[in-house]
């Protein structure tokens, strides 16, 4: 594992998807995967993320994490141009709340899957671990990072368990 | 305007939308407008779907009507590719009966439109008037026709107005 | 293309519209398509509002965007009283996110099309960039600005491409 | 009351909506409010729709009741061109299950209301009922059946009351 | 007409309601239409809202107008209780945006209907735009004052046709 | 126990509910339970159910069960007549598939809670189960009856654990 | 009935659950019910939550109620474990407006049912009065509480029935 | 890579969602990938199934796909006791029409990811090709067969591109 090249490309679609995507790229680094952002549109600019999407995998690139919003397409615009696994976020950017973003991702047709996470920020850092679970099967730093995550988050969530109870009485 | 070269293209992405386009392609026809068929998928045939949008304006095309269902992403894919005017059909193929190609369809981004119409078999027949209504603006034997057309719609209509009365009397 | 005509009517259900129709109207303005702006209701003046549609060919209009919210019918009405094409831009001003005005207006029965965009703002810009692409198909200055339009689209959005990427490391 | 002349106007979108509206008009019947029956469309007979509704109240018409599927818009458009009540009745004919149809016909702009019932045909029986008790305020004969009507309504539902239950043991 | 006698009921489900259903009051006093108003719960104060709506009749009320929120029974459950028209009106006040209060107050069962308008204020003002014209059909100054509120609607809102546009430019 | 005295209410909007009731009264049967089953209307015999439902308590009923469909008021008209507890099946007869029937069903005021389980038969059959699982807080039969139904149900699903697999190879 | 054991254990998601699930527990204190508050999450804690269902009906718990927000698993994992009655309160915290929490708590499967109650705050305070009318058929104090918290509602609704009229006038 | 020891784990919530499964089954055994199949439920069997998934890792499964129906926690619920990937396939089997096992299985809280693909029988195909993805990152025999099915698509799409046209013509 190569620690200087990129493993996970993150692209969004619009330069104002950058707060919700930070939950993931945080994550990553968290998780000392090294990973590479861009802004990338399937409407706006099509040929830099077919390129993106068909070189991924020769510049070393092994999951791609697309987030977009309205009638997201850039998941499945990446999907369709590379068979690296691609993980589509939906961002709740319009005024559906998101229903939009979420069945646009994830109502891919036979053939050429998205892995779609949860809406918005909680998809973001979720699209994170799930790209370390996945990097996890073949570089065992990753998969002692995700081992290390999971288990931070069992106990953070355990030394809750009892403590509103607590303040309550 | 030579009758030989297809105005208008009509594209759909997958074999089984065929039915449910045949109701466009029939009112090009009646309407005498030349047009083209192909089914390509924005992810299955990725670079046909572009090298189609790409070149539809060299080869004399006005206007592409797009028909898909599920997370349809034709109609905004040949969208990126041109700016011809594009006309999307979102057909009600998945489980959740049209509403995901629908929201895949019509919520494009900023600078990018894709003019939708209704979901399905009526949305397919309105697809071809709304070209014609725009070729109409350029060619006055296709005004012709959209004229005509219009009467004869109004017409059948207005001789059902008394009919169900009558027979119910 | 006589430059003091207007060749694209924007008409909005309610004043209360007119933040969102603000958009269209600026793009039309950027591509110096001449357009005339009224506020026009299907329900509160539908004389007015039949009126307007049936003699907007006559007065050289070639294309008209309708913006409304709730039932939004505006776009159908004026429809069914021209043969131009139409364009309906579902606006988001009701407790149900717009989910109402994008169903009224792009679930037109056959025969009457309406040409949908996306909700609100980013449906009130995509419908002055349809009408510019179908006036683009007769006016070459107008096929012109569309092309312009389109590369500022992609250069601007090219421009972002590495750009979060830098702020971030 | 003249019983030749018909109280209440019972108009539908479309020929393929008579077996919805059928419901109504033997509603209707067994109370013996005359009424006419005819099949308008908003989009596609604009001018026998408005004109229907413009002279409806001098014809002798109190009540008028559309039926429509898609985005119905007929109850509106009949209901901005008279002061008389309209009960809208949303047909389930389209992919959508009729929700397109309740949207378009209920969420009717301040100063222009659609009294709209049920989906379908438990609507249009419904439609019919509210019918009869706006015009029992005024004609007691009807509201008599409007009485009747409802006690027989009551005593069919109280005699089933045990009867699933005897069946069972 | 007694003018001192309400002929017009109006009830709400809650007191949160009441910002809402001021609109409904305001429009019945600007037709002066004597009304009374009252806060009652279908499922918090039954006995009264049962009590209310079958002595309505008898205290000359002739329409019944009902607003609430999520599970919106008190349209329905009043009109189980009378002959006379109600009219629903679904208040947004939940999580849902009035999808429910929508759903539970128009999809009343076959013979017992609720003549439902659109949500919110919106549908709180045409509430009672709809109770007058129900009235009008039988007390001539109510008619007057319909067709002079309508003749003001249409007229400010002609007023306006031109106004943006002049703005504008 | 008295095991003549039904302990559990089953009630249902209409007689074309009892298909979808019948498993709800099946498991009621299975378990021992004393049932007794009505079709009773909020909306067509209100007084009924109100009778119903008020005297439920005192004939020995602890629990009540109500299934409907549409604009489901009936077991939000029981709960607000009794403490006992009271289960919802919304029951899925409309176009809207049920959506309707649930947000009916579950989205009750503050202070009058409905104990609301699936959309239709698997809703129907948990409705017994619930009621059991109620019931056995205080009957040591029915607490013994619903440990045997989980376990039985738990077994059933074990053995088929691996038998699709071996089919399959 | 041991007041020093709690007798219905409160449990959620999140410690951001929190704000709504006050309203629970306030409830169930103004009740005098003894109950126990836990932090445990279906998907971070499954071990803990696995525990705490299998193990409460010993520890003397005899109705659980499990509240969470977006794909909520809580309060089925634990039905999953117990056959102690389970409610569960569907939290609005996600994009979707508690959809996606109301769908994941009571679309359960055929005998593991999950009494589900409104969305959010509401559905938090229900749920309490849910749990208490379960207790009441077996304990005579809490019957007193479950009357009282009943009487005291309606008086408090009828209280305000004349006074919004009142105050209008 | 050990041909004998099952690399994919695939499971699913009942034996009637066999039908959809076996179209997972079908790609894992086409691309020569070996796999497990069992019926698992979250519910009705929670021990099995955190068994299966808390030792998945230790027996050499790599990646877990699970499809499920209704409230679909069965993917949420192993993804809770696992670090592998877990893929879920939303299956249709409800009356929503799969909306609820859609939202139950993406919106999955922060930490704990599912990676969701599209309803029913093309969700269960492109589970299978997403999970061939994610091996092929580590296993190239798996890599040949990723690539392979997918040049295989594209060489079948790309012949069916005039088909429809050849035709008609």
């Amino acid at each position: 594992m190569d620690t200087d090249k990129p493993l996970v490309g993150v692209i969004m679609g619009s330069a104002s998807d950058a707060g919700v995507m930070k939950g993931c790229v945080d994550v990553l680094k968290e998780m000392k995967i090294p990973s590479e952002v861009k802004i990338l549109s399937a409407h706006r600019t099509p040929e830099q993320t077919r390129e993106y999407a068909a070189t991924a995998a020769k510049r070393g690139v092994q999951v791609i994490i697309a987030g977009a919003g309205w009638a997201a397409h850039l998941a499945g615009a990446v999907a369709a141009q590379t068979t690296l696994p691609v993980i589509g976020i939906p961002i709740d950017s319009s005024p559906l709340n998101g229903m939009d973003a979420l069945l646009s991702t994830v109502q891919m047709p036979s053939g050429i899957p998205v892995a779609t996470v949860a809406l918005g920020k909680g998809g973001a850092k979720n699209a994170a671990v799930l790209a370390a679970q996945i990097l996890a099967l073949k570089y065992p730093p990753i998969e002692e990072e995700v081992s290390r995550y999971r288990k931070a988050l069992t106990l953070a969530a355990s030394e809750r368990i009892d403590s509103w109870d607590d303040k309550e009485r």
